[in-house]
């Protein structure tokens, strides 16, 4: 059986798993107050030309999002995403179990557009009744989106104006961001992110680490007190170096752009083997995560070898499936996989 | 440098590393849905002799202490644990981020009293107005407690007494259980322990494991719809394999008890070295943390090759600190404190 | 200037103003348990054909949306409402400022549909992964809907039906009960809400009462513990009295009910005015709140003289509006209005 | 029966409700956007010498407290106050309820003392693993305190003073405010609460209204988007006119101090007779609050004619009680109460 469900079905890439083997035996202080997580911050304050940013570390992704919102929000704000943002389906409810809201708006082709945040932006601070209403108090979007696509450096720009505008917050969730930095074509780098963004992160749970996302907060009015704010969402890790080990390693060397690009390249090709059997594409993504439908008995006979993400049914004989391909993904499985959708 | 400020200054127990990068580029489903973890989970049942037990893994002792009490209280109830409990000090208001108060009650040598108990219940139940104060809804200990003191048998039989009698879960946090349950003369179980306990957890990353708490429920009321829970408290790790590996690496061969004991006995070498010289025992403690009253100047004096907690200062010359000892503790770094503690 | 804004422009109906005065010197106990609310409620039991519901009296609407929906569930579950429904939309966010997520469905013609409501909850309880989404945990709808629109007995059996097949209570916001019950061809009674809701209320804010909602809970599970609730929630009024003093005025002698038709009757009459001058009815309301769409000129000519409450711009030049009678409308206003928008 | 058990026992003083009744069929705005709310906003800003505070008017004091509290603080911050504060003991954890924890201090004669306030932030900011713990937030006192007792102007400055060196707001709990402004020899005024205070409110409930509080706040960084608040906590009242007219009514001519100056003077009347009887006092109070021990067979005589607060029970034979004189004492109840004293 070869897993093509998500990018999270191995362990670590192999690199990793060597660092943290050899420094196993060596004694640090606790809770990310070790060298290995100061390297680590440096090394991406550096990539991500931010000298003065703050890098904290934290265990996953869900943790990493409300543990920024929370931080950022006063009680009666709430953070605005599109409807089929993480935050909004896929955590049950955490943003809300800390108390917001979570202000939606429909996505263009996984995106949000700088255009409807202004709109609800201005219907809200326009209205007489506005304190009736949740306040829009911080924008979180996803690079790459759920649905695999990227914003363009156009795009992001439109949406910081909007954000500064409203002097809202602008939180972007990097969880598959190797897979967004390593795209053909995108013109969005880490310096822009960080120029951008007042809030992202990078992702490692899917990008080769064992675990861990590291935070980069560039607004100076959030990083005070960011500590006891992980603390509380119990994302702070005890034995945290563990954190800076695997970080220190991805972002050395381009690793982490290697991981993106080899499975970036692996999943075009499973595209274009799906484009040329004519089956229909649900979302057109240039990054990791793949989209298509197929006939329930193709779907079927491929299930048999493989496994897939099932999203939606658009008719009673044909499913919408995800694709991933990861850092762990083989040419063997690729072109297995290949090879039986062009012999379906 | 030896490190003995706490027990997670290494990474983990070598079996446990050599076991993850044995399954390294195994394809598993995520969040703790994998054999690993089902694998585990059985073995958690056998050796607690509770074959009905729920069992799920969580990253860190944080979230394992808010995940539990959120599923198990009521808005307007509370958690009762003694002044000094964790969830009262040490989790930067986790527990009341959740929406919950801590009542407290004074600490015995550590522990709760079950009279004590009895009487808080039996105040706030007996009282008209109670519905203007917090009701208590479960009971918060630790074992060892936070000063490494063990409950006996019978005082645990006392406190689930008390609980029966106004219908409180008993809940028990297990952090650093491999040490209780390794301490000569102790007389609880796990058997026991899943006897007379509503819920706890095996404590992993103090313990020998790079992270990772094991929570055993064993009562059904709290089984329902956990695992929504763990998901929105950011403690459902996307590749959940690996707490499913390191609890079936610790669990196998007694190794958990192994790691118990060795550090108990550094401990207890640390502890006769002190008494001999004649140091102030602040707590009489059987297991892997010892508490004594250093002169400042023979603590400067130590502290140039040796770390330790500081706790407080009983006077203005004298300060009060922790020494751990943990798996990873060594003879040669034992040794060398013990010598010199003798030498001061 | 003649108010038509809102429900609740004046003080109280002068028989509760009465009654006030006349028990004012009067000695009771605090916090709801005085004899005025014993009375009143046992009035409720009465005229609900509940013998068994507990009957609470709370200052206003959010805070018993607030209360009875933060009783009700547990962290990971949701309230599932239709879009435009008071929680989730006025209430600046008090559910989740409570923890919880409102689930929305689209409203048709205000109300939920049952078949929206299974499609909901079919897709979540069927969905392997409904771990990482909120569980729908009660169902919220309003009798009149915010747009003043009734539900029929065999839609709310209908929605009773789906609640009791996936086991969920179903809760009635009766802010504006009055205006329903007194509607024209209602088939909805007071005892077939207490037979088909598990927990209702019986709006005093807007009918008349200088504030007050009677929360009347029918399912046994939900009224353990529920004072506690209220008092943590800020709805436990010091002089509870005032509250009872108001609902038993209000519940005797068809107070209530006289107070709903006589709004409604003026409601009507506005609404054939507005028909007969060809004005668009944007919704077909037989309640006290009617939704019309002018001209803008027209509506700054009417707005010299009269108060009504925006709703949206349908277009560059028109707006509709809500236009609210009460038990305190007089005929001198309404026919004013009427003469008005007649000769616009 | 004469009841003392509280301040709360009766409806309003009558010139409240007759400006009640007289302004009954008045239309105006809701939600505290009328005219009284207005008015009664600018004489508070004018007695308190504060022309640039801003003034809300909420139901309870519950509420006042969540709503100020939940404001000013972070996620990660809690709010001091003596363990025998109204916020720490008795609102059922509403603090809490809104993620809070409630740090505590020993009361010094019910009162928070400066030197235990700087001891408890200097611990905290000093502390190198402060992120571990609640960080101190806001500082919540009240006065006359739980027990009746008040603060000086001197001890005021002091705490001032700390709040200062640690950048807290200081918040002060006015519920029975008329009772600390109209005690013989205070020196606290209204100006010397509005200009040590970043806010604080001026109490109805207790004192004359039907219900209340007028929230002052002096504070500019907390002045904004408070209206959101108020509505997300339930405290923002349809008919928030019934406050203004309320505040109107009891802040003109001196009203509010008379209704002090009444309850004091026959609270010190009850005293006296107790301390000539030889009754041991268990607080000095100067306020309308008293507590006394009774023999347990004295206060079941009393208690056929005179109802009292239980307190506690020093001994199995002794209980202490409180008294409560209010607005609506009369000399008659409380000569008979006297009376019945004296002859115990």
């Amino acid at each position: 059986m070869f897993r093509f469900e998500c990018d999270y079905c191995e362990g670590a890439h192999p690199l990793i798993l060597q660092a943290l083997a050899k420094t196993n035996l060596e004694q640090t202080p606790g809770y990310g107050l070790d060298p290995y997580c100061t390297r680590a911050a440096a090394r991406i304050r550096q990539i991500c030309e931010a000298p003065k940013a703050d890098v904290h570390f934290l265990v996953g992704g869900t943790q990493a999002n409300t543990t920024v919102i929370a931080a950022a929000l006063r009680p009666w704000q709430g953070a605005v995403a599109v409807s089929e943002g993480h935050i909004a389906v896929h955590e049950t409810g955490a943003i809300e179990a800390a108390g917001h809201k979570v202000l939606t708006l429909p996505p263009h082709n996984g995106k949000m557009d700088a255009q409807d945040l202004r709109a609800l932006c201005k219907a809200h601070f326009d209205d007489s009744s506005r304190e009736h209403t949740v306040q829009p108090g911080i924008v979180y979007i996803s690079h790459p989106t759920e649905t695999g696509t990227l914003y363009t450096l156009h795009e992001l720009e439109a949406l910081r104006a909007v954000c500064d505008t409203y002097g809202l917050p602008l939180f972007l969730d990097g969880a598959r961001l190797a897979y967004g930095l390593a795209a053909e074509g995108t013109d969005l780098t880490l310096g822009n992110l960080a120029r951008l963004c007042d809030v992202f992160y990078i992702g490692g749970t899917k990008a080769g680490a064992l675990f861990g996302e590291a935070v980069v907060i560039t607004n100076d009015s959030l990083k005070k007190d960011f500590r006891y704010n992980i603390k509380q969402r119990g994302g702070m890790l005890a034995k945290g170096r563990l954190l800076g080990i695997q970080f220190d390693t991805l972002l050395r060397n381009s690793l982490y752009l290697q991981i993106g690009q080899h499975a970036d390249r692996l999943a075009l090709q499973i595209r274009r083997t799906c484009l040329e059997k004519g089956l229909p594409m649900a979302v057109d993504s240039p990054t990791n995560q793949q989209f298509f439908v197929f006939p329930d008995t193709a779907l079927a006979k491929l299930e048999q070898n493989f496994t897939f993400s099932p999203i939606c049914k658009p008719d009673a004989s044909h499913t919408e499936v995800r694709i991933c391909t990861s850092w762990a993904s083989t040419d063997t499985a690729v072109n297995a996989l290949c090879s039986a959708i062009s012999a379906l």
